[in-house]
């Protein structure tokens, strides 16, 4: 049971028009009673909840204003947190924002936790823990599709696949179990078949939610994509072209390094960390050296490398070189200067390189931008445009618990392929049950609870 | 006519909670209206104005939801702006807070300039310029005497002042006038000594008003308080004694040069910034140069000086040198180490500062600190402690105007002390009258508002 009063400021920290002062839990209201004087002189229990209210807040020790603001009340349970809540908006300067919040914890109200709002709506049953999980990826997305898939998160739709996936395994335990525990009585046994066809359903889905993972990291953090290729190939005017078709340059994620040679930008949602290789070669230079000892730790690092090579030109050793880098990669190979007469040997690449697209650009004319763009899609989306609107497992700690659970089910399968009695089988199903509970928090440790909301930011 | 709807973000920039967008002008609920659902699917106009509504907001075109907001709507005039205000509360990061703004800027809606909402308030004269100013100090204040200023000027305390000071002026005009235009008639001419009275009583005033703008800056920028002495004197000992004695640390101010030697502190409610400086003195060693140097800048940059010397030593050659250079300066010399056998010469000392305080200290002991602290505070407020209470010019503008303003009445009284005609005298009391005026912003150019709020932060 959650008895006491908490408090921090919900804004971000700066100078600003407006800063919220958020309160909750059950002494929210009393304490706005004792430290706000609205216009008209009448206690702010007198308004209607939800009303905002004119007025000032006092400080009646020191008798003396803090601000002016406005203030509402939200009246539990239809609240962020099921609790009472209080807001008061303020001057967004530091000094009446810190004096306020002073005030509040001088009444009584204990200082908030990193995410102690978003977590008191958890453990009060507002939402479960992957929807709360949303909340702050929601907060710190730093493009629109990572957004929208926390958004979607938020609003149920993870968690709904995830039960409807527990509700089937939690049928076939029912099953099982009736056939364990009465065994003698005249009641239909699950078969190993049946068993095994169940056991493969909810693998299956749980393989496919796996899947979206790789999607789920792009969204998130973007898709690390190296160009590279010879000098005056066209890999800068690449990147150019591209940054011109961006449909929306991506928002600049403060604190990321951002060497020269890094450009953040969108292809149709998905967020590209382009980086811009000098190029991979033995060099003699030092200080060039350490440039492309750098562009081979960005190669080594990329999702998804594109090559780009001169059409005008036949291969040489140092083109060799790199595509013997890249044949086990996710990569594109662009034949560049189409414009011009083709001397490269394209029977040859593609023999190199079988698995790979290869396709024929012209920067200069700004010929087959679009399949580039096209073709980086269908590799991020596998191919599958309906999965581009549903949910996504961007978290690295769902991807874990999708991962056990995928084990304990392919456990249970190997088990009923080898006739193992149930109730060993029974043991895998019901592990498998659990560590997708982990995702929505119905199986989860406190402590892990703990650890989650630890990494929200302050007034969430 | 300010007939244009605009918007803005009302809070600071950076991941939090909640951020603000507002919307301000006619248009405000029929943007709003455009682009949320709420959750019970009824128009947001179906709503009490004030009252805190959940819903999303829906960018139709896309056919998107943007995000999960709470969204309020105040009518006209009882508002910031005394217009229609409409505020967006959404998830606190960059991707849900630019999305709304560019949706409400693509339902014809105009981005504010900084200081906009601040200015409609003005212009459509819910406070007057002085007030409108007072915004930008209260967020902009580092201290809690600066906030409690800026507020006192926000309610209006310094406008009333001036507002008083012009009826007077304007009276006097009056009179003036009458005497004027109708010497031939029966009406009772002023005389010069009862014109000369009342000038004298407005330019009194003015002085009275310009004699705050002193404490005013010190309130808005802290006292400079160098700490000078011989080494080993105690001057560090002094600083951290000071240190612990403030009741609240001032606020760290971002962007300031932190040397090792600069520290804030508030001293009953008057922050000092106070520079523990090397000592000045002359020295071969170039390093050592370098902090003479800068110690020397602090010194001739000083508000206040406070000299440390050691009671149980002679005066030596160095204190006497450092003597010389505080003669005329604001400043308070301590005896520290009173705690030893007192060697120094007091009188000769007094001799030497007729016209500064010397305070025996022992900083061992914790002996006469509270002296030093009362000291500061007497030679901040001019020993006129009620003056604590009303309000201080803290704005360079206005302290201009209030300069130009005695300079206009200081010529008017010349002018009738040589018995000059009325209508010559008449020009000095209008433009007195005028330049008052530009506080309060009654008599202010277009340009000059335009300016003043060009200077506020966006969204305020």
């Amino acid at each position: 049971m959650i008895d006491d009063t908490i408090t921090a400021i919900a804004t971000a920290l700066g100078e600003a028009g407006i800063s919220i002062i958020r309160i909750s839990g059950p002494e929210a209201i009393n304490v706005l009673d004792g430290i706000f004087r609205s216009k008209k002189g009448i206690s702010i229990k007198e308004y209607p909840q939800r009303k905002m209210v004119y007025g000032h807040i006092f400080d009646k020790e020191r008798n003396k204003v803090l601000d002016e603001v406005l203030v509402v009340y939200m009246k539990a349970p239809y609240t962020y947190t099921k609790e009472d809540i209080v807001e008061i908006n303020c001057h967004g300067g530091i000094v009446p924002t810190r004096n306020i919040l002073h005030l509040v914890l001088k009444n009584g109200v204990r200082m908030a936790e990193p995410g102690e709002f978003t977590k008191r709506a958890f453990l009060n049953g507002r939402i479960d823990l992957a929807q709360a999980e949303a909340v702050m990826d929601l907060i710190s997305a730093k493009t629109d599709k990572g957004f929208d898939v926390a958004l979607s998160q938020l609003e149920g739709n993870l968690s709904k696949n995830v039960k409807k996936l527990r509700e089937i395994i939690l049928e076939t335990l029912a099953h099982l179990h009736v056939s364990i525990d009465y065994t003698e009585e005249d009641i239909q046994e699950i078969t190993y078949s049946q068993l095994l066809s169940n056991m493969e359903t909810i693998k299956d889905e749980i393989e496919r939610l796996l899947k979206t993972s790789e999607t789920g990291k792009i969204i998130r953090e973007g898709l690390n994509t190296v160009i590279i290729g010879k000098p005056n190939v066209g890999k800068s005017s690449l990147l150019n072209a591209l940054l011109r078709e961006s449909r929306a340059i991506v928002t600049d994620v403060p604190g990321t390094t951002r060497d020269v040679i890094e450009e953040y930008l969108s292809i149709k949602g998905i967020p590209l960390k382009i980086v811009d290789t000098a190029g991979i070669r033995d060099t003699e230079d030092l200080v060039e050296k350490i440039g492309v000892e750098r562009s081979k730790e960005f190669f080594n690092r990329g999702d998804l490398i594109i090559l780009v090579l001169d059409a005008s030109e036949d291969l040489t050793k140092e083109d060799m070189e790199i595509i013997e880098h890249i044949k086990h990669r996710k990569a594109i190979v662009l034949l560049n200067k189409t414009d011009l007469p083709q001397r490269v040997d394209e029977k040859k690449l593609e023999g190199l390189l079988p698995n790979q697209r290869v396709i024929k650009i012209s920067i200069l004319e700004e010929k087959g931008l679009d399949e580039i763009e096209d073709e980086i899609v269908n590799m991020v989306y596998g191919g599958n445009i309906k999965s581009r609107d549903s949910s996504f497992i961007t978290n690295v700690r769902h991807k874990s618990s999708l991962e056990k659970a995928l084990k304990s089910i392919s456990d249970g399968i190997e088990a009923a392929n080898q006739n193992l009695p149930y109730d060993l089988i029974e043991v895998d199903i019901k592990d498998c049950y659990d560590f997708l509970g982990e995702i929505t928090g119905d199986t989860v440790d406190d402590d892990i609870v703990d650890k989650i909301f630890s990494n929200f930011c302050l007034g969430k």
